[in-house]
C-alpha cells in the first residue's frame, strides 16, 4: 500500500526550505517576498488577457512559452547586452523550475555540480533531488572565488573524479550574501569554466534592483561559446506569485527541457497578463518604483544594524533583498535565530545557505529587507540585538 | 561546452507528444483543447484576485497550494463521495505535473508500471522519462480487463521480476477510448491491486463531462487501503490554460511531492481567480453549460461518423472529449491522418496511445471533438472520409 511504500531515500535527500508559514505579528526578516507597497496593479493587463485574448489565455499554450512574451524577453536581455533570438528562450514557471529543468537534462545521479559557499538555499534541494555531490568552492568580495575553483577542479582531477556538470552561481547582488562579482572575476570565471569544459548556470533574479554602483557585464554577454546557460524570472521583477521566468541556452537543450515540462506548458494566462503590463514600458516604471522603496529598506537596515549591532560585520549590498551579517566566531546563529523568532522577529540562520552545513557553529545570519517597511526593520533590528544580548 | 554535453539518452526517451502548432485554417479534431465557446468569463474573478487579494495573489505561495482552493476541492470531492481532508489535497500544475510529481516520488529507473492500452499518450513521454518499464494491459468494453492484469502479475511473478509500481488509468470516458468502466471491474481492479500491494494512479479530467448514463463510483471511493491516489484538474472543468490541478493522497506522499515542487508553489494568482470563480456555485453553472455544449458535439460526430464512414466501428462515448474509431484490419491510421491532414482536418493515429506503438499497421484513429463545434465537425469528418476512400 501507499503508505508503506519505501520512499526514505528520496525524502532524506530533500532537506526542506524553510516553510511560509503565517508569522502572525512577527516582523519579517526572512523570506525573499515582496514589498506589498510596490506589488503592481495588473487589473487592466488581466482585463485585456481575459477579453481580447481570452481563448489564447484559457486554451493549451505551447510548451516554449507564449511568443509574444518570449519575443518581448528576448528584445529585455538584448538591451542588457544578451543577442537571443525569441528562439533561445524557455518560459518557465519560475528559475527554480527552470533551475530543476537544467538539472534534468545535465544531470546524472551521482554527478558533482559546483556552488559558492554560501548559496541560495531553495537551490541546494533541487540539487540533492537529483543524488549529486555537490562541491563548494568559497566566495569573497568579488565574487566566486576562480582560484579555489581551479583548485577544486584539479585535484578532482588527479583523484581521477569526473568534471562538474556546471557551476551554479547568482552573481548579481548574490542571494544570500548581496556580494556582486566583478568584472574581472566574471571574465576569470567565464574563461575557467570554458577551458575546463564546464557549464555555467547563470541565475540573475536581482540584477535590475540595483540601488547603487554600476552594473557589470553578465556572465551570458561574456561568453563567447554557448556555454552560459541564463535563469531569468519575473518574481523579483514584477511579483513573486506570477510563477514566471526564463532560460536562455543553445536551441537543442532548451527543446529537451521544453519536452520535460510535464505540466503543459506555463500557465498562457499568466504569461499574457504579464506581457500586457510589461510590453509598451510599463516595467521600466515599475521598477523604477520598486528600486527607490527597496534603497530606503536597505538604507533602514544598514543604519539599524550599525546602531543596534556593533558585533555584525557585513558588506553593504548595493542592490538585492539581503543583508548577510557575520557575527564573532562561537556565536551559534541557529541559537540566535530561535532567540530572535521568540523576541518577535524571524530571520535565518546561515547553515541552510551552506551545502555542507557551514562552520559549528555557524555565525552568519541572512535578514531579508524587501518586504518589511523602514520602521518595521528597526523594530526588528532592535529585537533581534535583544536575542543576540540574550545569547551571549 | 553545452551544444557537446551528451543528451542523447534522455532525449530518445522522450518521443514527443504531438506539438500544438498552429493548424491554419485545418480543422482540429486532434487535440483535447476546450470549445471557444465554453471559456468561462473570469474577469470579475480576477479582478476580485488582483484587487482584495493582491498580496496573497502576487506574493509566493504555499507549496500545497491556496489555503481557501484545497478546502473547496476537498468539499468538492466530497461531493463525488471522496472522503478527504484539505490536508490530503496537494495543489499542483494541472494533472500532468501532478502524474510527474507521482512519478518522481514513486519510481526508480528499472522499475515498470501498468498502463491500458491505448493510454493518454501525454502520460506515456512522462513515464518513459524515468526510465521505466511500461507494462500494457488491454481494455475491453468494460474497462481495463483486471483478467488480463492478473495474468500479467502473475507471469512477472513466475519470471522473478518485481511488481510495478503503479498502475495508471482513466476510469472515466478514457483517452483516447471513451469507455467507462463498469462498477463491477472498478471493484475488480480495486481488489486486485490491493491484493498484490500496488498502487493505483487514478485520473479523472472528464468525470464531470457526462451526457448521458449514469456515474459510477471513483476508484478512490471504492478505495479502503489508501491504495489509489487520485489526480485532478481545473483544464477540463474550466479552461485548460489554467495549469491548475490536484493530487489526494496520503499526506506523508503529498508532502514528499510537495517538496519536490522545485516551482516555487502554483500560481496563487491563478489559484484565487478559480476560487473566486468556482465558490459561489460558479462552477456547476458553467458545467452544465459545457455539458449541453459538448453533447452537441458528440453527437454531431457520431451522426457524422455513421454516415460518412461506415467502415469505422466504434463506441459511443457518454461522456468526455474523444471518438475512438477503428478501421479494418490492413488500414494504416498514420498514412490515413497523413491524408487527411493534406485534405485539412486533422486527427491523431492511434500508434501514439500504445506504450509499444500498437498494431502494425494500426487501425485507429482519435477524433476530438471537443474543440470545433458541430459545422465544422461535419466538414471535418467529410474531408477525412476523402482522406480514407483516398488510401483504400
Amino acid at each position: 500500500m501507499l503508505s508503506h511504500v519505501t520512499l526514505a531515500r528520496r525524502a532524506m535527500q530533500l532537506s526542506s526550505a524553510p516553510a511560509h508559514l503565517p508569522t502572525g505579528n512577527r516582523i519579517s526578516l526572512d523570506s525573499g517576498y515582496a514589498s506589498p507597497e510596490i506589488l503592481p496593479d495588473l487589473r487592466a493587463a488581466a482585463s485585456i488577457a481575459l477579453n481580447g485574448h481570452r481563448s489564447e489565455s484559457l486554451q493549451y499554450g505551447q510548451s516554449f512559452g507564449l511568443p509574444d512574451l518570449r519575443e518581448w524577453i528576448a528584445s529585455f536581455v538584448s538591451a542588457d547586452g544578451i543577442d537571443v533570438p525569441p528562439d533561445g528562450v524557455l518560459v518557465v514557471n519560475g528559475a527554480k523550475n527552470g533551475l530543476e529543468l537544467v538539472c534534468r537534462v545535465l544531470l546524472d545521479e551521482g554527478d558533482s555540480v559546483v556552488v559558492t559557499a554560501p548559496t541560495y538555499f531553495t537551490a541546494l534541494p533541487i540539487l540533492r533531488s537529483f543524488e549529486v555531490e555537490i562541491i563548494e568552492v568559497p566566495q569573497d568580495e568579488e565574487g566566486l572565488s576562480v582560484r579555489d575553483l581551479h583548485g577544486a577542479l584539479e585535484r578532482r582531477a588527479r583523484d581521477g573524479k569526473p568534471p562538474p556538470k556546471f557551476i551554479y552561481d547568482v552573481p548579481d547582488f548574490h542571494n544570500p550574501t548581496g556580494i556582486t562579482m566583478s568584472r574581472h572575476r566574471r571574465e576569470e570565471l567565464v574563461a575557467a569554466a570554458e577551458s575546463f569544459g564546464i557549464p555555467i548556470v547563470e541565475d540573475t533574479p536581482y540584477r535590475l534592483l540595483r540601488y547603487g554602483g554600476t552594473q557589470e557585464p553578465s556572465l551570458r554577454e561574456l561568453d563567447r561559446s554557448e556555454n552560459v546557460l541564463a535563469l531569468g524570472t519575473f518574481s523579483k521583477l514584477l511579483a513573486p506569485g506570477l510563477r514566471i521566468g526564463w532560460v536562455l541556452g543553445p536551441r537543442p537543450l532548451l527543446e529537451r527541457m521544453a519536452r520535460l515540462k510535464g505540466d503543459g506548458g506555463s500557465c498562457p494566462l499568466t504569461q499574457r497578463i504579464i506581457y500586457e503590463f510589461v510590453k509598451d514600458g510599463g516595467l521600466a516604471a515599475h521598477l523604477h518604483h520598486a528600486c527607490s522603496v527597496y534603497a530606503s529598506h536597505r538604507d533602514a537596515i544598514v543604519s539599524a544594524v550599525l546602531r543596534e549591532l556593533p558585533d555584525a560585520t557585513f558588506t553593504v549590498p548595493l542592490g538585492g533583498y539581503y543583508l548577510w551579517l557575520r557575527f564573532p566566531d562561537g556565536v551559534d546563529s541557529s541559537a540566535l535565530a530561535a532567540a530572535a523568532y521568540e523576541q518577535g522577529v524571524s530571520v535565518i540562520a546561515g547553515a541552510p545557505f551552506y551545502a555542507n552545513g557551514g562552520a559549528e557553529p555557524d555565525p552568519h545570519l541572512r535578514l531579508a529587507f524587501s518586504k518589511s517597511a523602514p520602521p518595521e526593520i528597526d523594530e526588528g533590528v532592535r529585537l533581534l540585538a535583544i536575542a543576540y544580548r540574550s545569547i551571549r
